[in-house]
């Protein structure tokens, strides 16, 4: 069985019942999310071993999220229960002002991920893995976060393991092109599987969208595969000189959240499975179809068995019998 | 007044308030649901004089059956409490993994309903009835329905009602081509009118559609009428040598569960009230477009002033003022 | 900053948390509504001060009417405090018998604001107005209502404001289309700014929808604008001899009650403010958009930076990073 | 098996989900409500035959009120659907200002009920009923109301059935002491079974309550017995120149509405039932008790099972295990 | 009319809709609460004329809290909205582990509201107010907080106004009892009217609970009057030399949380009307009686009219017929 | 650190939002409870190192149990998931017919728990244990289950561990004195720490309370400590022929269920923990009061930071600041 760890900032996402404006929403629920986490938690309903670095408060909200990673499998022995700085809490807001797009309202500042920091990484949390994950988030969460994130990568490289590194731009955290740059080019220049989207190459890069792509592809020099994840347009992937493509399928649109995540974390475990980039970017499609179908980041993503339900049904059209 | 007489298993629905994967599902609705019932109360609705064969446990969920059904109007002289078998409860998943497509959890293996029986049939029953309606769920369910389900139909035909029967083929309980084959055989050989559909064809018969439809007109040598249901490809009837075709209304699919059983409901009320095939195609049609726009089996089935509300604005369109 | 004054009933929506038959539903939602109170919180959140002539209940549901307005800013003074006769009330059925359609249920007979009347205008509401607003549901509520609006338009002019009104005919109160006519035709006659659409044309004139609006031209003789609003047709104006159209935005259609109030708002404050005539019909269009793909009459009502990052994010797609 | 007759109106009635003043209330659970439909629902769950008279609107609330009626047994031949009427709706406040007391507010002026009148009246209505029942609400709504209720009375006794009447005073209907006496003299001279309470003799009756209860005695010369409802004090009968009476059962109040009304339907179902004055009071003690410490009119009502079961914890307190 | 100004932050309050450890509650209510706003409600609700003192985030929440004090009346021209600072939120934990308990987790730090300071005062704030409110919570936000709190103070003082200072210890945000004394004291030592209790007293004071009084009644030398509110205990009056003393109201307590603030409320308000001593004390109790028995801070906040009612009840008990 | 091993069915609760007849509930809330597991998971709260033995269905409702028991930490190797039998589920009916007292309706025959056997028992399950627990209703589930209770507290025994057991008898699935005494006699003469009740006594054996304990004293030879849950009455022990009591504390009843479950196990959790009898008796009566005074079965259980809490406040009163 093959195994991955994942760092990152995982956050209590508060979600509206109803969509439209924050202001007039008075009934929310309580979900877990974070970028790096979802994904990670997509491999391991997928089969791959993972475990899980960063830290939460020493709180209600924090019991919360070492329970989610918990119930899912995830080792949770790299998570730091911090007794000064509270977890991070967001709010979205869905459908308002742009039907179908969600808005958050970030209460991360200062929280125990943002503390995190280099001194926590142990070697034993890298033995035997075969893939370590992170995200843009990471690093612009912090410069401790940024320095842990480097670290975790140059110790993950040293024990043979992949680097799969999603460019993730937050424009909250970063703000600037500049500033993205600055804090992202490192990361890209150390990725072996790198994941971006055509939101982040029109923030980092000039020009349209296929000057990006060729900018992004310069930059990422290390990287062995490279995937453009283009939203309603499908994946695309590029490595050893070759393009794949495949679309996305054709779902109603519940929940943007999470869906990128969704479809890193298939691509990586059928990838690190073994299967075919063909079909890495198939499962991908499909995890990530599922997961805009449907609210919540992490309640959506896939196992095997629901993967191959989809397909089954998406092959058969109405002569499927479900029941 | 035409009346009615149905069998069948009504059943308590566990219904999420949200679409997903069941294990993330903390809040359900109750509502009651059973495909034979579902068709009886549409018709009951549409004007039909409607009774009702079946068991319910002697339990809280068994009164709520019986209420449903008495409020609606139908008569439920014909239902048994029996005390030693609870009333049956499944579950729905909406929208995973599949969007738009839902699966079920069945609790009811030894309830009430699966102990009915034939000693439970009284000659009483179907005095003046001009139709009885059973489908194939019934026999899948034990023998000792399957043998209440054969009395029912003989006494139905003795009394000069007609009989109806719907394949509704349930994999859960049928499981192999074969056993569906052998159960539901004799029953398509009694109907004279049959409901199928698509998946239920490529489950009974070896070929491609147009084969199927003709195995299925060979075997059902009795019916004077067969009605394919082709869900979003709309409804085609098969009498007197003729083939008459009504395509389906364009409308959000919210809930797919009960659709089929709305659309025969309807078709069998406009049929018995004297209406033309094209006429009740189209109102089988109209049924079956509310059902899937809204979520319960019951609660969409549309009474006569609905479905003339429904082709006023079809034909209307945004010119057509209703409030 | 420009000022506006708008006179009608505003009443407590209770809205089911379902879609389907109202007689299935068993919870609600307490909204606010009222078709000319949403234009004028349409108004007051694009920067126009605005202030409301009304009668409340003195009554819990008449405090929830007062506080939504001040909530918003909008002025209350002239709204009356009826001792006598409560806040009118009503109940909305949305997606049944017709998906995606709303019916209503009104519980407004002899309520405070149809008893509002001619007796309660003062001089010093009309003070530095510069646009009155009221619609077709005013005088159609009571001949005290009728009076009240009459006096108010001939008020608003002699103070040098603007007249706009919106025929907005509701079929349970005006009945029939000799009503609607008698009733509507001394305010169209009055208009400076009109608002129609086609299911009122429909009621108000025979022959086609082009020969209609030709009538209503005709009639509206004063009417230096007149805005055809066309549901998911867009948007249509007529001034200075010349036609300006402007197509709507697609987007998913949820509950389309108060969108109309949402566009005649957006339209008036933009061009009260001054844009063009080709701007303000896009602004209308964009608040109709937003409002339709919400639950909620208030509630969706954009601000201009809502309107601003809706356009931002239809011109720039998937491209545009909103977090 | 004995048989009752009731008359008056039935409602809707909205009950938010929050304790609290309803002007911040915002969600609403839908019920069904009436004085007399509750008591006689009480009777029909406790073994008594029952059907009921009144209007409701031709609307979908009185589609819900008819289905309530019909789901429980009642015959509802007797109800007239009102083409022009609206099916009455209330508001419900509980727990403020008062904890633990409930306020109404009423939608019910010129309901389709308060349109009712002695010309429905049939007098197969009346063929072999041992009870009819009405309150003093129905005098209240309307003159035709109360002329109804005054014949309904009158052919009651004509076909050899008691009259039980509640005196059940309303001030938001009756207003003044004067108006109230007026009002319910006349039906409080014709009861053979009348119910009273505190609150109703107070506003009834100068001085303490028990000259009120002595001048009640007076007023209520033809009745065989006099039931004295006291709330937490339990319930007194005086019958043949004796009293009972029998102490309340202590239970944690959740909603009083409803409970007296309870009350009344077990101890009329109990003593048409042939038992005792004793233990008829105790019933209706049980029956109040259960109704008090559940929300909802309709729902708490118990039938014999949940008496007995109540009876059984009571006397044998932890020992009884119930699972 | 008198007037009042408060001064201090307002949070979004989070409160789960079940009882229970946070970390199991996945449904949460948005309301609006802070110490000084609660109390200033209440005087508004209670006819004085009040304004308030606070930034707020440039976000959805600080629309939700703008609107908020609008919709009561209250004057918002003194409230910041802070482009760079989020307002703040808080999440409310109920009967856990302490039965009828409540525990909250602030995210204020860094707040918009904390971020208030003395440059924002303005003289006509001032001008012609009767009253100013603060509590111990503002000065233990942040330097800029204590500052701006002392500054109006002495403003208050210039313009005639009395300072009513509440002690309303936050151990979250003081820690330690040598920090509380050293932050507070101040604020004590200017008071004119004092409000404290005893779990304020304990933290702040060595001894027993009368020792605590009377070290407290030497430090509030400049104070005319000192309300100890004692919770279950009741309320305790200290002026001119007499103690006033009023025992509290039985009710079920349903949320701790904002109780005392409501009594600060009803006393002042009572008192700046004026109204005697043990009058103003009855009022406080009953504001604090109507706001344990209910969920949120304001919502329970009564108006004269619900204090009438309270005490009708209270007087008449079963005999007040309240429908 | 102490271990214990737990053995019982675990099912998904659905329990109504609101009390009530089941046959009137609409919205079910889902949760998980089984009684050993309750127990074990109290155990790993307070420190213990747990695992579980149990059968659970290879569905959804399987994967929920196993996500349950996995985020509290719990060892799930000996949980075996089963193909062909489905996972229980019950359903809860609450204060009805008795006010604060529940009931259930089980769908748990045949459950995959029920057809756990002894085949499934690994000796290194057993490795390392202190305690190994199980209840009376694990062999009151089929025979299967009760040779695999027996053989599990024979291989526990020779592991040295202790034998920990509750008499907890469901009258569901035991029905009578004989068969209650004939299933549970075996286990009680087993056990070396037994639990039991006044309604199990009383059902077990004949005579009053004091009596009944006695001949349980008898039986349970081996018992070297004997647990008497009292309720509302506390808790004793008997052990070295000595008693210790203990009064309850007093809490708002909120759901009897898993008090009892509660309660073992923090009085398990202590013991083995190392504290004494008497410390032991309080911790479980608090753990038995925070989990009467909540909804759920294992979302109330305290770990020690609650239990801390909880004293402090008690001892404290109103004094006590938590904010």
């Amino acid at each position: 069985m093959k195994r991955a760890l994942g760092m990152g900032e995982i956050m209590i996402q508060m979600n509206p019942t109803e969509k439209g404006a924050l202001r007039f929403q008075t009934l929310f629920e309580r979900h877990v999310a974070g970028s790096e986490a979802n994904t990670i938690i997509q491999m391991q309903r997928l089969g791959i071993e993972c475990s899980f670095l960063t830290s939460v408060g020493s709180d209600e909200f924090g019991k919360v999220i070492l329970s989610t990673l918990r119930s899912e499998g995830v080792n949770t022995e790299g998570v730091i229960e911090d007794e000064k700085n509270p977890t991070a809490v967001y709010f979205v807001q869905r459908s308002y002002p742009v039907p179908e797009k969600t808005m958050v309202f970030y209460y991360r500042k200062g929280s125990a991920a943002s503390n995190y920091g280099p001194q926590y990484l142990k070697d034993s949390y890298f033995d035997g893995i075969d893939l370590f994950l992170v995200s843009g988030i990471t690093p612009a969460l912090s410069d401790s976060c940024r320095d842990a994130a480097i670290k975790a990568i140059d110790m993950a490289k040293k024990h043979g393991a992949l680097v799969a590194f999603d460019t993730n731009i937050r424009i909250n955290l970063l703000k600037t092109k500049e500033n993205a740059l600055k804090t992202l080019e490192p990361f890209i220049r150390k990725a072996d599987i790198l994941f971006t989207g055509a939101g982040d190459l029109s923030m980092l890069f000039d020009g349209d969208l296929e000057k990006s792509k060729e900018s992004m592809k310069k930059m990422a020099d290390v990287a062995k595969l490279i995937v453009f994840k283009k939203g309603s347009g499908g994946v695309e992937a590029f490595t050893g000189g070759k393009r794949y493509s495949m679309p996305s399928y054709k779902v109603p649109v519940i929940d943007e959240l999470g869906a990128g995540d969704a479809c890193d974390g298939a691509f990586l475990a059928s990838y690190l499975s073994g299967k075919s980039i063909e079909e890495s970017l198939k499962y991908a499609n499909v995890a990530g179809a599922i997961t805009v179908s449907l609210k919540g980041d992490i309640e959506p993503l896939p196992d095997w068995k629901a993967i191959e339900t989809f397909l089954n049904v998406h092959e058969a059209g109405e002569k499927k019998l479900l029941r």
